[in-house]
């Protein structure tokens, strides 16, 4: 019987964004996002931790070939965000406002697809040295770790 | 629907202690604290992780508003510990031996009566860079997390 | 009664090891640990973050003395691992692929019978600063978490 | 006679740039700066590192007042450059290409003026956690460390 | 002909202090330290980086035997900081004002008649993560590396 | 005339090695090099800090390509040395002690020819977070900076 264990491989982008929801007005914006309204955009070192939760393969004591999953996270995820800008130059973030949390989400999303049913379990997104953001695939209906 | 995500804060201060239970004696305090236990005291740069968790509100993209997050732990607890003696100085610790375990329990129920209903998900005291201690508001009754 | 935290400590040691089923032929071997198969191993500073969860103690504020868990996590896994060639120095991994996921689970066994019962929560091991691995104790059967 | 030290006080900054010579062309500077030439831009979590050096004053036991020097770097170099595009919203870069070498240039003579004579040693500029830029205010002519 | 390369050991102490002059009023004093003079004293983890500067022993490959300079810091600086109020209990700071400065430079004059001669190069006293004083045994005379 | 500065960049690589000297008996191996004589060696998460000094080209805002600068580390140094056994499997290594101090040094040697003439200006290697070595290619006779 495998025992279950979950692991996290770390990579990181550097791009820039702007907070704004274009169907608000200036001044809504600015209330809502403060400083980082700014319409010139601003930038950050992402962080990003993907975690996979699953049983252990006896045979090779691994869960997943970590080389793998970096490739997977370095083609999905890393090439599309480094260098770029988010609001402009992300087709995939198109109408998503780049907050932490959404881009944590959109992520997500990205990754889910590529990997073995199951086994994705994190998303965290560190925007500073200072915040980020866990998504773990919940919704307010079913939460999956409820 | 809303997705579910948690989002963490940072904050520092730098305060001294020491451990005693005053009703204990002088050689209790030291086989039980050891070298924390020395009467002028000792200190830490302490470091804290605030989490909460929740929906995020599809127009904004965000949970809460990470300033407004970071206004009230700078006013309820960075400001009242930073540059203190946590056994003299700070009234809310008054009668509490000031444990990492304890200093996490007693910002806990210093932030969550600041913050809308059921969004603290945890706090996270760093002592050290080597120790750390977490407190999601459980009880021995009625875990949260059972 | 009596609130519930969690701690963690935080050890480290230096090690050697490579990766190889002795029951896959060299292709093989190179296939699934690709450059971790070298034969003459290649080494990390390993980080351990072990995790207790348990009710705090009203008399003394703490959940356990973290000194007797130093000395623990020291004499049964720092010394034995520390220095040492994983494959070849360490009795208790006889016969184990030393993969981060497998020296999490080592590390929890070799933990679990010296901490008080239910305290051991996490045993996080990390390879390098990119990658780390969390054992809660579970297997497939029955989730500990689930 | 008095003891000669230095002190560093560290402080960040969160911004988005371009690299481009506005008289290159389009393709000299994407062959020049890479991915750094995206049009739309990137972005970067910075820290400052100021050091100053000088002697201690014997009757405070300081070479500066701490809170004195980070009011200083706060108003001259974060407030005007956090959450700022550096190309666009920096009147102080007007004309400077953006580079970690420039910004450290730029950081030295904006904080220079505003502090004692001597003082200033020297400028860090980490532009990611893997690279970062050191000026000591030396030209090729008169190198001040030769 | 040996190469001559420098080396660095890093050791952490915890420990409070206030920052106070006795020939100031409490007016001066509050004026000059700020919140660093409350009475009552507050703490941090300090870190501290000794490197030592000499030829490699060919035979050798060594600069200095690493666990002797640990066995060094440990004994003379470690041991007596550790866990103490450096205003009270530490015999070999009595009349200095604990500031960073002043730090730096006792832990080098401890330091220095236990080491081989000249070795000694630069004593790092972090006291956050934000600020550090670095001491190269210089004075406003003769500057060692002028 | 151009500015002068100091760019560094940071690569990692993961290595195991033993340190004995061929001509020492076990004993003296023992004595010398302690817990690091293991037979069957041991390893460390290399850190290399590679720093080169010089003027900043006017036109480009830049001292060198940072991108060639990896490339260059990557090449000589990574490829090389990452997941191997710094003792056998590293052929500019041959005949080498592997001391931090040695690998700082062969690494200095190893970069040195392919950068422009007199860029290089330091070398450091971190063996585990608490120590490195810093190189700066001198000697006993001419110390560059004395």
């Amino acid at each position: 019987m495998s025992r279950v264990v979950e692991i996290t491989r770390r990579a990181e982008f550097s791009a820039s964004h702007r907070l704004c929801n274009p169907r608000f007005t200036a001044e809504e914006n600015e209330r809502v996002y403060g400083k980082c309204a700014n319409p010139n955009g601003h930038g950050h070192n992402y962080v990003v931790d993907v975690t996979l939760r699953g049983p252990v393969d006896p045979r090779t004591g691994m869960l997943i070939d970590l080389k793998l999953l970096k490739e997977i996270v370095e083609r999905e995820v890393i090439t599309p965000m480094d260098h770029r800008h988010l609001n402009e130059d992300v087709f995939f973030l198109e109408g998503v406002i780049p907050t932490a949390e959404n881009l944590a989400i959109a992520i997500w999303e990205r990754l889910a697809p590529h990997l073995p049913e199951n086994l994705l379990w994190r998303v965290r997104l560190w925007e500073t040295a200072r915040n980020y953001v866990d998504y773990y695939g919940e919704n307010e209906q079913g939460a999956r770790r409820a």
